[in-house]
């Protein structure tokens, strides 16, 4: 690259771009560690970018209106920390700049969105970020539609590396941006041709611009450190009617000595080599030193949205007092005040109907009730609508020709929807929920690990949730998969007994701000079990006294799901037997585990009695209950899983497997 | 669709397609539950490819140059079983037809490779069977190069649905087998346009043939009920110097009343329906009952093959006896005898040398010793070569123009490299192993699942297994995977502490015949603690005691991997204070699970002993040894993770989040 003809063509372009590639190159020396290679490539386009098309003010990086800029190539991370330090927003200070990677600090290795309000999404696992993006892009759309352009415009930005584009995720989400024609979404790709390994060419050969055609796309080629180029693309690209890439030719490591190889992908931390590629780029800051006049033509730059912020909140001020409200209410992602009253009432009435149904029909009938006050709700299925009931009656299908619609036809893209819904819940104003088989956690897995990350209330409806599910044997049968999700911290696990505990699973589910939720639902009918109306949400204590001792305390069942009810029919014998029995719901380990110790200890009690755990998966993480910390029972038990399913009718399935009121009812006694 | 055309166009054809149309319709119908569209709406497809193309002989499943027939479509698994039973498979009975999906019947709701040697792999998840698939092809590229034609020379066959093209995986997995020119690999798309939620373009508007074609391959349309197109499409694609992929336009259920709705994906039950579609066939035969003519002839497809595979192990009796035996010993998935030995020279290397290395770094050790002596190794990363530390010194890059390369750049494909290395141990006479970060276990978990059910011993070298790698923060440190591995079935999570206890890892991963294995390497360095030579594989055990107590009895320091010596410096500060402390190692807790009881209590004894558990990850699953069944002590903790990481150098997270010796010292004395 002829360094000197890009400086004198464009120099003040060129110092905005170097300032990226200077913080960058002096932030990787000082950690030791990270992706100098990245930033230092793609300054170019995110400066021209930030100059002269994202909408955004520095001063808030909340305004609801903004563009919307994700970094999906996360490990370049130094790219955004540039961009935010020199457009001024508060907080990320230059000794946020000099701490990066460091303990405490806001620069993290990979952009976490926790950490500061500019970083819209938290990347790194590469795919997830463009991913994000389609859930960002459909937010913006069904706000639109409903608030109208005076309120809602924006435009979704995504840098992209190679690495994002070969991770599987990103096919399902180009081909769902495709398919709904996204055309707000704009996908720049830094079309570098190096990997960790090397040349792209080692692994990869595929036509990109052809394969997003493919989808649907609108493709434009470019150089990407022209910045006329990079200046009518994006031009371009917003006028599109279709989503678009922006296939952008990079250097990575611009400049440095280790320039389109993979070396220049990681971390440069050669000083001279350093001190040689600012030379080049013509920088005379020190390190970490950015020359008044560039500093303040950024600054200036993060300025350029201030006043369409206060024509947007003039707009906004105009409106009714009402939409007022309302706007205010989904953004903040606070619930609609009579979702309780309508939950309890839900809950008096199967009480006194006791319905046997599946509890993922359980779960619609809650969906009923709540959609119809819950604007905000955006339900979805990958492609098991009528299995996993997620389609209420008033929702109808987001489409290109009804922007309205609530309900999105995602397609068998289980990671795609998981990592679409967590950029609708960052997005804001919209509150996602999507279904498929529990045992297809599998594939949502990378996007479900980041929601509890990201802190984002994204709630996943997962039905046919064990053996239960029969016939379609052990590649449809969870078994490992209630323990995988308990693993993951700050993800609440429901796995509801009934349609009142499901309504209650769904209350807390909606009313969480910051913790993703998994509803692990039946496919097959169990009866309700909760026929005392109960005002009180009771799954918010995790664990409670289903059933109690009746002749003389001996012993305690644990279930959750559809195995309480085997729980309470094991009680029935072994009370008949005169063994005392108490049955305990356990619905959400992790809300018990924040109960404080007293309430844990009246409802599972130390002493002498035996505690058996019932549930139809794996006992890995019962034990904790089985045991305890203190008051240790002497004998415990476990009847569920310890192998994977069959192919056979359920009930043939439980009898197998010995998950029966009569083994339970055993596996007591024998202990006892 | 004009049946009765196609019946008089090609009454032969015609009659043999019936017989899995009518063998499908009533085996959903005793069923009551399954999928009759697919087999229906691809009958003509399979029955082309038995009758044409197709290189097998019914009378021996297992001869290792037939052509793979891999469903990828897994629900339509009557299509495989009607084709197997057809054709004369030996255990593949009229009675299994009719105990389709019931209790013990190997015709599983989905097609599970463990339960008859005619189904090459287990299908049901969508996107695995075509994944699959490209390492099916990648083996038998490398044991053609190897061994010549004479002795390897079959193609691989995939029908795939839409479901599976719509997986993210099919998109890593085919443009893996379009940048490696696998030529002798053919998709069958079923293009029959429908999903369960509806029409395909609910979801999805790609342009398959464009999107293929982008990747590489050579894309061929045809009328997937004409039966002279698609043996020109076959004859066609194998004469392909890419990878082909023949869009076969179908009708899903054809002939029936639900033909090309989304309810003829599911089970047609209906009686009446059922005979009407029977009637359009021109079909005769009862219930299960295929006219003898009929049968005749496809039995003789049974036998096409015979003289082939005749004239095979002629070819392969004409062999030295040298490659005779290593042709048996990799086909039969042995090791060869002289591992044991060199896997023990290393150890005793090691505990000389005493190295502080990653085990990362152990773990490319041991490969350096065992690829030049197992030849039937594969090696690859996705796009992490040097952090995996996966390609030893003498194994070149497996490429077009290298085809006897044991080492493959996967790309960024974690998934598509899982499902690959599942197909080559498939395929037999190669022993995949290949790597990534921990963390992106959340990529790979399908495939790593699917290997476990399908009892393959795919080896997952998992590095970067903590908090110990430091900057990249928290969406790079594992902290639930060790749990989710573990709480999958017959699956070996290795977690060895040193180099050691790395080679003895690797050598029960090698030897393994049924369970795949994930190691689980850290980034950091770790002392090598297996200082005393041992010729036992110490490992095998699962857990042994690394040091013993010193002082009066009074505690028990259970650890794995990087924290192994964390736990013997706290044992150190312990014993110093009088406090007697043994260190167990537990490398492998599945291992140990499976020693006697006996054996466990020696290692883990009851009695009146402070049990404490160091593992930077999380705690779930840990209680099952904290508590034990029997013999519990009477207090115990654990020092690990309760939470995500953070970004920083290692030995501040490790001091952050409470993972040192001092701090398992304290809690031991707290417990006291």
């Amino acid at each position: 690259m002829d360094i000197a003809a890009l400086r004198s063509a464009n120099p003040d372009h060129w110092n905005k771009a170097a300032a990226i590639r200077a913080l960058t190159l002096d932030a990787v020396h000082a950690a030791n560690s990270g992706h100098s290679g990245m930033p230092m490539g793609m300054a170019d386009v995110a400066t021209v970018l930030y100059e002269k098309h994202l909408k955004f003010d520095a001063a808030d990086a909340n305004w609801p209106d903004r563009d919307r800029f994700i970094l999906s190539a996360g490990h370049g991370s130094m790219l955004l920390y540039s961009l935010l330090y020199l457009t001024g927003y508060e907080g990320m200070t230059l000794d946020q700049i000099k701490n990066f990677r460091q303990l405490g600090a806001i620069t993290a290795g990979h952009p976490e969105n926790f950490l500061h309000d500019g970083i819209e999404t938290t990347t790194g696992p590469l795919g997830q970020g463009i991913a994000n993006s389609v859930g960002f892009a459909i937010a913006e759309e069904v706000l639109r539609a409903r608030y109208g352009r005076q309120l809602v415009d924006h435009h979704t930005y995504v840098i992209a590396g190679d690495g994002c584009l070969m991770e599987g995720v990103s096919q399902e989400a180009i081909t769902l941006a495709g398919r709904l024609a996204l055309s707000k979404l704009i996908v720049l790709w830094d079309n570098n041709n190096i990997t960790i390994d090397g040349e792209v060419g080692l692994a990869d050969r595929t036509d990109q611009p052809k394969r997003f055609a493919s989808a649907g796309w609108e493709v434009i080629q470019i150089d990407g450190h022209n910045p006329e180029e990079i200046d009518a693309a994006l031009t371009k690209a917003k006028r599109s009617r279709r989503p678009t890439m922006i296939a952008c030719k990079t250097h990575i490591a611009l400049g440095h000595a280790a320039q389109d190889t993979s070396k220049g992908h990681g971390a440069l931390t050669d000083a001279d080599q350093l001190q040689a590629a600012k030379e080049a780029y013509g920088w005379t800051g020190g390190p970490f030193e950015v020359p008044g006049d560039i500093k303040s033509a950024w600054e200036e730059i993060g300025r350029r949205g201030a006043q369409e912020r206060a024509a947007w909140e003039a707009r906004l001020a105009g409106a009714s007092e009402r939409r007022q409200a309302e706007f205010a209410r989904i953004m903040a992602g606070d619930t609609p005040k009579k979702l309780s009253s309508r939950i309890t009432a839900l809950k008096k009435q199967i009480s006194a109907e006791e319905p046997k149904v599946a509890t993922r029909k359980s779960s619609e009938m809650v969906l009923e009730v709540v959609n119809p006050i819950m604007i905000e709700t955006i339900g979805g299925s990958a492609d098991l609508s009528g299995s996993n009931n997620t389609r209420s009656g008033d929702m109808t299908v987001f489409d290109t020709n009804n922007r309205k619609g609530r309900y999105i036809h995602y397609g068998i893209r289980e990671h795609g929807m998981a990592a679409a819904m967590n950029g609708m819940a960052l997005h804001g104003g919209v509150r996602p929920y999507g279904g498929t088989f529990m045992c297809f956690t599998d594939y949502a897995r990378p996007s479900m690990r980041l929601a509890a990350l990201m802190q984002v209330p994204t709630v996943f409806v997962m039905t046919h949730d064990s053996i239960g599910l029969g016939e379609d044997g052990p590649t449809h049968q969870p078994v490992e998969h209630l323990a995988i999700s308990r693993a993951t911290p700050n993800t609440y696990v429901f796995r509801p007994c009934d349609t009142v505990e499901t309504a209650e699973a769904w209350e807390l589910a909606l009313k969480s701000t910051s913790t993703p939720s998994v509803l692990s639902l039946t496919r097959q009918g169990v009866p309700t079990l909760r026929t005392e109306h109960r005002q009180r949400n009771m799954t918010s204590f995790g664990a409670y006294v289903m059933a109690n001792f009746n002749a003389e305390r001996k012993a305690i069942l644990m279930a959750t799901g559809s195995e309480v009810h085997v729980a309470m029919a094991a009680r029935e014998m072994l009370e008949a037997e005169g063994i005392g029995t108490r049955v305990v719901s356990m619905p959400c380990w992790e809300l018990f585990e924040e109960q404080d110790e007293a309430y844990r200890k009246r409802v599972l009690p130390g002493g002498d009695f035996v505690r058996v755990a019932v549930e139809a998966g794996v006992r890995q993480g019962w034990d904790r209950w089985l045991c305890g910390e203190r008051g240790r029972p002497k004998k415990t038990g476990f009847v569920g899983m310890d192998s994977f399913g069959a192919s056979a009718p359920a009930e043939v399935l439980f009898e197998k497997f010995g998950i029966t009121a009569e083994a339970v009812a055993e596996k007591v006694k024998s202990l006892l």
